[in-house]
């Protein structure tokens, strides 16, 4: 397990008339803390697709538990749950402005070939980060 | 059970640099498609507002099966699967351009006062209208 | 000149906690707008795109003169003002549901070649078309 | 003249399948740099809002000179122009990763009564605090 935070404020676009963050923004908000979460392995996704390689996202599943508001500065914790294989699996947890867990969520990616759009088995030098994370 | 079809023409602000509908864009259909389902009974979403009453999302799960393309014109259906009580359930399908589901997708909804901001039981001129539909 | 109407309505995701369609997404309807209004006049903007052309957004400009709100119906003029030459230049309005005027919007695009991302003059069968329009 | 600077992430859903960052989110930053500019002076839009005064968009204007790409760090200067009295006026310069001007835009913004939505003149404590600036 590897676990990786991201601060993010709550912008003023980013809310609806019920006065909440809109659920749809919390995929993005996933999105942004994963990219932190690999940055901070050593893979920047950018790279990543530099090299010919996509990821995109084959599932995910949200739980709203509180409803987060504009301009509180939340927490996104990226976990990366698993060893990844054909396929990366990871959890969230987002923490409102009081350190309350307001969202959890999950999302599956896959590796794809930016040419063919084929899957592919995870890059041999993301596999190698991140078995020292998970076999160290 | 209780189903409603939706047209929905993907926007290029939609797309992602990977040259698919960006996943995040999803729940926004689904929102769309939920708010024509709920036209199609007779009680707009809107009115329901006026009213006082909220419908915030609760959960959702999104399996993204085939991308989905700029300009594509897509087919969203929005499933009413149970007699709604504290909860609405609704179930979503998107078909993309040659009939295929690209993804499938599940939200609950809760009711909540939108003053006390407590959840509430389904309304009862909604629930009438549910009754309708599965104990006919 | 040449305009084309486009109805579009107002997605919950798109109201912000103000109450008011979020300002970010009037040039979100104006593309869809002008889309629509090229493929009105024979040219899709995703044919464009597959033959190897892109129309980027130079400038924009919009008047915000009554806010819209959650849910209403509102009709995106898309108007090509002058004959397209190096840029094409549109001018919007965007009519809320009792038919006044919300916003009126400019912007101009320019043609790239989608391989060396240079500026292009405007494809002849545009041109051809334009030319009807403007010249007949 | 008061200007401040925010750093802000280009994300992967604000991207767009030609490569760039989409148009439609360069109000968002500036929205976002304007929030930070303010907080810098002392007075955070949230408390202007919870205060019972609104600060809607009443026109805007961009000027896109350079592409921006995924994951870039760009440079958000929010600058006040001119004192603010019914109108509070704004420029923002958007500085791409390597410091170069990828976009110039405006927007004039007024002050509005939460409760009537009537137009209000710049808040006293506000008008303090930039005389403070603009007349030292």
């Amino acid at each position: 397990m590897y676990s990786h935070d991201t601060q993010i404020r709550v912008r003023y676009g980013e809310t609806d008339q019920m006065g909440y963050l809109h659920h749809s923004n919390y995929p993005r908000y996933f999105e942004v803390a994963r990219v932190e979460c690999m940055r901070s392995l050593g893979f920047p996704y950018g790279e990543l697709e530099r090299s010919g390689i996509l990821m995109p996202v084959l599932n995910m599943e949200c739980k709203f538990l509180k409803p987060i508001y504009y301009d509180e500065m939340v927490v996104v914790r990226a976990i990366i749950t698993q060893m990844p294989d054909a396929r990366m699996k990871l959890a969230y947890k987002v923490y409102n402005s009081q350190a309350n867990v307001a969202c959890e969520g999950r999302t599956d990616l896959c590796f794809v070939d930016a040419t063919t759009r084929k899957p592919m088995r995870c890059p041999a030098h993301i596999a190698h980060i991140m078995r020292a994370v998970f076999m160290p």
